[in-house]
């Protein structure tokens, strides 16, 4: 019942939105990046007044792995950005100091890092059974957000095996957008948001690669989409009582954002921090100002090289110039504006915890905004 | 004759662009924040072809100061926020370090950073005659960006009396824009950059206070105003020609920006850091993605506290708490919006050396733009 | 039987060991500074063949609390410094980004993280039942060192009630030292290591505050003890059959290292991780080098101020001024040496998975070299 | 007359202090290191009473070059570390942005840094005509301390030409200690500091790399030889009138190090700032604590690759592997140690402005302690 699929709804490019100057790949997903695999497992359960510990459940699991092979055993490069701290995100000082991740990324609920980052080290465990006995131990990779206005978030009902179902049902086609997986929760800009993917591919001058980039989008801002002023137009946005009222509420304009990104370009850990922050000049667009509770962090790696865990005292790391940087710096801005947006368009209505309510946007009524901005048939 | 007079040109509230929710204080100046006080010192001269030491020259000076008195003596709580680090500030390191602000801020051009910072040692020695004698030494603050295309940038045309100048002549009332100081010879998204301002005044129940900021634009990407996509409806923007044209030139994208944030907030360190942050943000909404080479520098400094220079064991430090922050941060980011589009509107056409040649945004093609694109007289 | 009673052991002072030149408290440890509380929970059983899941176990936790009220609704002032982010550790972004921390913080075995974290936030919601529902959520700290030469750490045998047990059993007294807790089955500069802590008393003419510090030593290198090369002399260290051997063994020099700093001084965020940063130089003086499987992750937290949860939106936050922050550093050096050496003093010799043994260091032989280098008597 | 040849004083390891377990290189300097190049400017002159702006001079410039060739051109990968950002250093933004150095490094004093900063731009732009005009910028790097207890600061009498010289006058040969060049005017833990270099070869079995390190001395703290408590013993450090009397003086124990760390080994710039975070152990070995106004600023070079100014759109990048970087940072350590050792012991004593002394340590009262410490002879 609360949960329409949301294949009855569109994408940002269904319904003509085109942000941006660079074209998307072909799933205009992180899947565009050779290699990359997505899964989710939703976790949604009871309904009515909220029993901590019990339910109602609007929570879940979304996993990105780098490739299909052993990643602990072939790493990739990688690199994390924190622009707002205010965030539980686990596994990212390891990543920085090594420059490599060496598990799937997992994204879930605040309160449920603890219990993910140890399924998630039982899950490498499983794969490599010398980790901690004859070599070292390995370094879970979690963000989250805080979805607790929906979600029995004390409950914490991620549990182990819908962190193994998430990885193990991991594919690299399209990626399911909205209310799934850890997305199942969140709140994005006063509406339902989610996960949300794009893509960019450069075009052969500069250097053909692929960029793709998946979101966990659940912060506050006054939405803009591509430019038009909806957040403002449709009165939906934090600070509007305190610019209209005497006495207004309290804010809650809180919350956060994961923004994973991952090319095909070879770039090494320095390299891929700086794509990392460019992150947020996307979330920037469609309206976010990083608000004091947001957690906000932003991880990305690259495809193009694998870093075996034992191995050679020397490894090869050819890596794009610096000169030739600042196309896939854009890409990184363009996809993750675009990933917000499915997120939001894709998102479904969902109602949860105490009868919490989080609609979803509206897409006839943003449509004709857009048009009435002239969006559409230019 | 290559400059026009910035007076002939509007701001952006001129033209009805209104950016935000927050209002502006009443110059919508960095100055709107008390005590703050900005100088600049122009230094223009010759023409044609350029010979490396000789000029044209299209430069200067910009200064920043936090309040009127020594502020060697009556240090200010100060941060700053390296975005991207291709930039050639100084003094940085030391401001992150004490958390404190010690000397104006002065911008100039890159090559100058030399010059402008020994100024300013030599300006703060002749009020302080014990610097590195009986007392600690004094920490110069510059920050820069590359205005080579207009202007002789090899032969470092900004003198110490220009420097000297510009602190003089700083005062606390409207601050002229555009084509001017340190902003004489920069480029933005596609035109005439230079220096702009603006400001928010917060609600009175969001705690009242006033967040100033100035830019020195230079940057690249695809200018949006207000979200009106106008770099890419004129046909200015970087990577056109690689998705138009099977033989592109080399990107000439680069550039820099120094944003510096003022506000009469009680703010520590860690909060102005947090401030500074949010700068991108902003910049975000104009176009900026970040380029390899640009070099984005933000500053912030609170007005509210003092910290004497040789003291008390003990410093009175109180502050906004972590959870009123949120209002501050939006407010950093519309005002950084706008001042970029001050800074490009009051900006005047400017020919450099060897008849380069950047011209100020035309102000009827904009408005006609922003019309179509209905945001005049919603 | 594998466990003698550390109370047979001395600490450095007891042999006579003095480093530095500052005064210890009454205690010598981290619970001079007054309402810090330190818990131990030892979790040890089995022996003989590891049994990946079963055992043996050799570790346990370690619980720092910076008050004995509720941390959540009154928070202190905190910062992290991460010296080498090879490690697991949590919380350390929140710390950062809001300047405090809100829970104990908690010692435990690298791959027991997880679980940990997630019992530290049951423990918070059962003192505070509107976490994640009324109110934001919990930013739980843990840190960790990689325990697995002796421990069955695939097993993660600490469970929610040894974290439990730990804080709930935390007093202001004394600190077991050695063996035990999180220290129960670390090594240390190729001896047995385990937790060890040490505190300094500023001169009243240097603000009279106190400094604590509390180790969990894990780390490799060449052991010097207040300057003799015992490590050296008694020919136990790492990279020797490198200089003495013409095959030698791969290096096994990895481990890592949690130091937690604890003052009654006012200090904010900006200055307690400068008081953080020191703690490496006082690593340096045992022997310690950085290597790269090092987790190096250092705390502290000042007892002087109290941050509610909610509240105010303005706080008192009067701090000590930079001129008199030196004193404070190099009591934070000082502590950490001997808080260190006193953590491989009360060692006992610990046998552990698949026979595995660790010395505890020889007091006579040590004491015999301490006196040929002439550091008694003087 | 005040300057005494440092040719009369020994290394320390000509008086049998030998630091460490791993060997220097053949000049156990920082070029032992292929390619890398020193070069010194010392700036002497006047005598007695202090006339700001006149004199007495007791200052100079130390200039480290990667390599004989145009290093704009072929710049080495390169990373900059800020344990205590308490100074004034400038360049590393933008060497840490881009993971490279293209400039030598200066080493001058604190309020000379900007017409040095300036002379370097002007010694590039005679290399490369192109810089600022059809290339890009170039970005000086500038290390500095404070040497104006001993020199007329105020006066910045390092100039231009003085600047040339010391780059011109490099060599790859032996390097001038003590009090010469940038360590002609510093102060080091109570005695004269200045210059100090050292190095080590890895034995073959650890990759066989050379690691040089030059220092620029000027700290304070408790001085400590090879452990040996030579400060205490001889009564000379901070905080002892603190200890000793009801009513001492204001503590003087600030300062400032710059080191400057070399390899041959193939590091990317991750890689380098591991490296140089580990100068703060060397460091701390000495007696060094990082005090509040001491400027700590640590610089990594590779010699092993080169990184075209302009050219392919891919980087060669073959690096050693995180599993083997351990004896690098244990080499980091000891050669920072023993350049400290050499900066004291090569020192001469210099008489300054105002007539004030900063002894050279007395060898022979230093070889008897060590001698009753049992140092030598073992």
């Amino acid at each position: 019942m609360w949960c329409v699929s949301e294949e009855s709804r569109p994408r940002a490019r269904d319904i003509r939105i085109q942000t941006g100057i660079f074209s998307p790949g072909k799933l205009n997903a992180i899947t565009d990046v050779s290699g990359v695999m997505v899964g989710h497992c939703t976790v949604c359960h009871g309904e009515g007044k909220l029993v901590p510990g019990k339910g109602p459940a609007r929570t879940g699991v979304t996993a990105i792995l780098p490739h299909s092979g052993n990643v602990f055993r072939e790493k990739v490069p990688a690199a994390a950005l924190v622009f707002n701290g205010y965030g539980k995100s686990v596994g990212l000082h390891q990543m920085n100091e090594t420059g490599t991740l060496e598990t799937p990324v997992i994204l879930s609920n605040t309160l449920n890092v603890g219990i993910v980052a140890d399924a998630l080290v039982e899950w490498c465990i499983a794969k490599n059974d010398d980790i901690g006995i004859t070599t070292s131990t390995v370094n879970p990779v979690v963000g989250e957000v805080n979805d607790g206005y929906l979600n029995d978030i004390q409950g914490r009902h991620v549990r182990k095996e819908h962190v193994f179902a998430a990885i193990e049902g991991a594919t690299s086609g399209p990626v399911r957008e909205g209310s799934v997986g850890a997305g199942t929760g969140s709140t994005c800009l006063g509406w339902k948001g989610g996960i949300g993917t794009s893509s960019r591919v450069l075009p052969g001058s500069l250097g053909g690669y692929t960029v793709g980039v998946l979101v966990q989008s659940n912060f506050g801002g006054v939405l803009t989409v591509d430019g038009v002023p909806v957040g403002r137009e449709l009165g939906r946005y934090a600070y509007r009582d305190h610019l209209e009222d005497s006495s207004p509420e309290r804010i809650e304009d809180d919350g956060s954002v994961m923004v994973v990104v991952a090319s095909d370009a070879p770039l090494d850990h320095r390299q891929l921090r700086r794509l990392a922050a460019r992150a947020s000049l996307g979330l920037a667009r469609t309206g976010f100002y990083g608000s004091n509770g947001s957690g906000d962090f932003f991880l990305a790696f690259s495809t193009a090289l694998r870093i075996p865990h034992e191995g050679e005292a020397m490894l090869n790391a050819d890596v794009v110039a610096n000169d030739s940087m600042s196309a896939l710096f854009l890409a990184v801005v363009e996809a993750t504006e675009e990933a917000v947006l499915n997120s939001m368009l894709k998102a479904t209505t969902v109602v949860g915890r105490d009868g919490h309510v989080v609609e979803a946007i509206d897409i006839a009524e943003l449509s004709a905004l857009m048009r009435e901005y002239k969006r559409f048939g230019r």
